[in-house]
């Protein structure tokens, strides 16, 4: 058994805290074990999967157990600490905001990787990074949250962006994941402490087909 | 014209009682008929097809027309017997698992044949037959009965094991077939009879991004 | 740069109106700037890549960036015009009719020009046009409404229909694309201005697994 790199330990920890989010989510709408482990599973690995089928590429969970054994221990997690959970608030924001970042890194390189252009790989980015959160609120039957509150895809849109550019300047490979993976986080972070979100329209009440 | 085999008369079956949930669901929401159709499709097809999107081959429906044809007669049979429908509750429900049952060896096999290992066979089996009813209730915006009521993926998954069980005892393919489909099917049953469900988990109300 | 083709042209004006259907719903139910263009963009292109990914090519809108930049002008648009949208009501109609029917066009080529039957081509056609409006609605958390308005994906269906009518005819590639296309324009324009509906089930209330 090889030890694992430091990504690998980056993508647990994402997956692990997207995993909760989805778990607890669907706990409070009373979904029964199996309901809350898809819905955390889904969480977690609805983004790549979405991401690697638009790519034309098998779905990274269906070659590396990991993301559903993780999302496994993630429902332990959840059952063992229910009541502790509340007070691991701020661990779980910074978790979530690392898997976050690395996802949006992870699928900017996959998509780079198979010969797409930049503006496919950010698009590919923020949807990894995303788009699972989405599908978690679809299936608990919410309107998806990250289309109302505090910037989200917006930060892998700009990481994704800064991936592009560092590249461009023929940055360094582990600078350039680091950099951009850093200004995901710092971006959510900041949203989320100074309550940053983007204006909205105002809506008219239209029925249009 | 040939004969159609048992698993071809199985798959009608199932196909028929899947579409059958599908179409009086949608009609209990006012969809039109067009609307109920595609219901009906997407309960009986829906699992099998985001199988395939995610095995990376074609979508058996585009294949065949059997399962188009055969949404179509379930669509006609619930206009001819609406208020007989009641009655045949038992026998749809009798219907409903044996497609059940069926879907999950499909789609275990299929998996395996394209040469995955046994665990992402199992989850093929398990969405071949749950994710159809999920996509059911997503399109009828509710939240999806199988996160919540009696036992229904995980007969998938028992079925799905036993199967991988019995090929590793190097047992009759036939054999194999009949006997995870069987253990799915007495699963389910039990679990609706004796209102067997997964426990929950005590949500707490919480917003998590 | 080349002069856009007439095609191009109709292209651009349906994904136009697709958007903005998109965007307009997504407002009036308070998404962010963010995720009105998301909505925009999924009711665009949500259906030509569903598409795409069942016959098993890469999304039109991942080789083409017009599809995003259209969507984009479509949310300044919607910014800019804000309080005249209403009474653009009847253009938007008649663009969102021409989108429909070029949709349903290029989907039905696409499909015949890979080797599926013609029935398959008829099926993506109507994907093509209307499953854009299914995820759009999905996303803002309300039932479909091409399930229950006005006749919407039949007329994709008749014009998908017509095509392979034409086509069996010989009849010349530009005079059935301009044919089948109409056919699909005159059916929704009828629909909507006679308000014709399909007719819908007596829904029981039943609960079916």
């Amino acid at each position: 058994m090889e030890f694992p790199s430091f990504m690998e330990v980056l993508d647990f920890i994402g997956t692990f805290a997207f995993a909760i989010s989805g778990i607890r989510l669907a706990s409070a709408k009373q979904f029964d074990l199996f309901g809350a482990y898809v819905v955390g599973v889904v969480t977690a690995i609805g983004g790549g999967t979405l991401r690697d089928l638009m790519l034309g590429v098998t779905p990274i969970w269906m070659i590396n157990p990991m993301y559903l054994i993780c999302s496994g221990i993630a429902l332990l997690w959840v059952i063992l600490f229910e009541k502790k959970l509340v007070r691991q608030e701020v661990t779980f924001f910074i978790f979530d905001t690392i898997g976050l970042a690395l996802f949006t890194v992870v699928g900017v390189e996959k998509a780079l990787g198979l010969g797409f252009p930049l503006w496919v790989a950010v698009i590919m980015g923020t949807i990894t990074g995303a788009a699972g959160g989405v599908f978690r609120d679809v299936f608990i039957n919410e309107i998806p949250l990250i289309f109302r509150k505090e910037i989200y895809a917006l930060a892998c849109i700009i990481g994704g962006l800064f991936y592009g550019l560092f590249n461009w300047l023929n940055v360094d490979l582990v600078l350039t994941q680091c950099l951009s993976g850093f200004s995901v986080f710092l971006v959510r972070i900041l949203a989320v402490k100074y309550h940053l979100g983007l204006p909205r329209l105002k809506g008219e009440d239209c029925e249009n087909s």
